[in-house]
């Protein structure tokens, strides 16, 4: 990894799971443009590792889950308009490949929760929080846009309304707020054992076919015309397919190998 | 009709609501391949019957809604793949076929409610429950894919994270939880009752603008840009819109006529 | 502007609020043709404004905030076809320059608000509303369809169920259900301090930033997969962008100018 990614995460796998630590306290877990190219790169090697069941995207440092894009650069370059569109193009391919990442996703947050550090979140399939954890996400204070790419997740999470009163407002909520709105599926008292609720959640289910309803459900989103011939082909030629068949038919529980079939 | 539809549904029309009740106990309603070939041309006849007011699909047998897409039929064809590819195919086109029926649809449920079977439910447009029916999406746990139009239906009807949670983890939810995400309308004490307050609704409506009205709320989903020049037109040129002009001003109730205009 | 828009808006500015007031109170505050083909050019006005924070669209009369087209003239026309199209047209494109009026608006409801005259609360950013206020979708009843502009509002105001609700039984809801179902942001009990909470909201915000985001939003739901390089290059060539960030850095409250850049 580059600098910027090593000193970012801390990369811990415990058994199934895989858990990324952002670990940059002094700046409060500030995303630099360096970890926004870094983050495909990251996303390709894990999803490259099939015997996964949940990856984790947390903090090191209790009581932070991130400050959000490193502000200061824009300074650093003089405001340098190219470099701004095309650090925004940045930030949006990493939120694009962490949203693609073909394992389930768990956002497990701490803290305040801000501007692109939420768009971490949002990508993410689920969300769990503490109850002191707050969130803003305060473009329209900045000047600035959010990542399109952020803004159509968000939209697609909570809906246009409550998208809406957060972007134009930049107003910071509380996590029992955000829960009632949808922006997190759900406050835990501590974020262990909220992770090994979810990492259950996933312990009977196929990988394969977990990947494919992810693209599944993009596809939804994205295209709500779209087809899906490609995803049952790859479905219906694993070996997940009839393991699960046959599992049902048996009525035992299936047991089902790693990843396989469409990319 | 075919031999899988007549085995399948038992057909009832009462006034001007038609009721369909799945009847294969033995096999829990699971929807056979016929069943799914049937279904759209059981749509077109019943989308003929133009003095309906309310379709209701609902099952002959208390406690069980439908077990969801034949899997037995899987293994009888040896989990041959064009096979499968087609079938899912039909799945697709009796689900559209059903959502896209001119007259105001209701599922009425009691009992487990489980996979394709759900997917029966949520292309209808409203749904009443029991309190002790039970929903479960378990493609997941199967190592398949969910029908692209249900899943592309569904998060049109829970929103996309409540759809994630249901289709990545196959998890069974109560009619609590159910009700709470929307993925049915109302629990009701019992279907009987239910149902005739559905159809009350419906009692002083245009049959000819609710059937445009399911056109334009579908293409709102479908493409948000679209136009919808045709459907005022069809509306503007029926004798429901001059008699409901009428009516407003003259401050009576309308007398609507049967379905005419745009198809 | 025209006399039909006269006769319908009394506008009020307030420091940087600009209050739009429906006044025609012996129709019930019904809205022409004359109207709708009025209402680009007034958005128009209003957008060149640069001053603002909020525009407010409520009415001059208690207990009324609007009763919908005015269907008498669809009788005065004989039913004329080509009339009635170019009408619904007309109502589309003066919800489309409201909706995307450059400036935050907020519709602030007291009474009645039905068909059409909801319409113009739906595709304003934000809806607070009297607990007495009632709201009704009638289009069913009336034999017509809901301009194709509105449905999609109100699909992404409150989901594809509740639109279904609210469009195909054209029933009449209490503010209670329109809160709870997400038709209205907040049950307020004067507006004239419902409005002064939203202004609130808006007065530490970039009006370069608020404006684009809107944009972004609205791209968000016509087209998940549209890009936005145009719109951050709007906004970091912006002065507003420089202040936000210099003052972030330096912790201090910004002082943002006027609404400048991308059109």
């Amino acid at each position: 990894m580059s600098n910027a990614m090593d000193e970012m995460f801390e990369i811990e796998r415990r058994d199934s799971i895989l858990i990324l630590r952002m670990n940059r306290p002094d700046r409060r877990n500030a995303v630099s443009q360096g970890v926004w190219l870094g983050l495909p790169d990251l996303v390709a090697r894990i999803n490259a590792m099939d015997d996964l069941r949940l990856v984790v995207l947390t903090s090191s440092t209790p009581g932070m889950f991130s400050s959000g894009a490193d502000l200061v650069e824009f300074k650093e370059v003089g405001f340098d308009v190219e470099w701004s569109i095309s650090n925004q193009r940045a930030v949006g391919a990493a939120l694009q490949a962490l949203a693609e990442c073909v394992h389930p996703t768990l956002a497990a947050i701490d803290g305040p929760t801000i501007g692109a550090g939420a768009a971490l979140a949002i990508v993410c399939d689920f969300r769990i929080a503490t109850p002191g954890s707050i969130f803003a996400i305060p473009p329209a204070k900045l000047g600035i846009v959010y990542p399109q790419f952020a803004t159509v997740a968000l939209v697609a999470l909570v809906g246009e309304r409550h998208a809406r009163s957060l972007l134009l407002t930049a107003r910071t909520i509380a996590a029992d707020e955000a829960a009632q709105m949808g922006l997190i599926d759900r406050i835990v008292p501590d974020l262990e054992s909220g992770v090994t609720a979810v990492a259950a959640d996933f312990s009977s289910t196929s990988p394969t076919a977990v990947r494919l309803l992810k693209q599944s459900i993009r596809r939804a989103v994205n295209d709500p015309t779209a087809l899906s011939d490609d995803l049952v082909r790859a479905a219906v030629t694993s070996a997940d397919f009839r393991e699960g068949v046959h599992a049902f038919i048996e009525r035992r529980p299936p047991g089902f190998a790693s990843i396989s079939g469409q990319d």
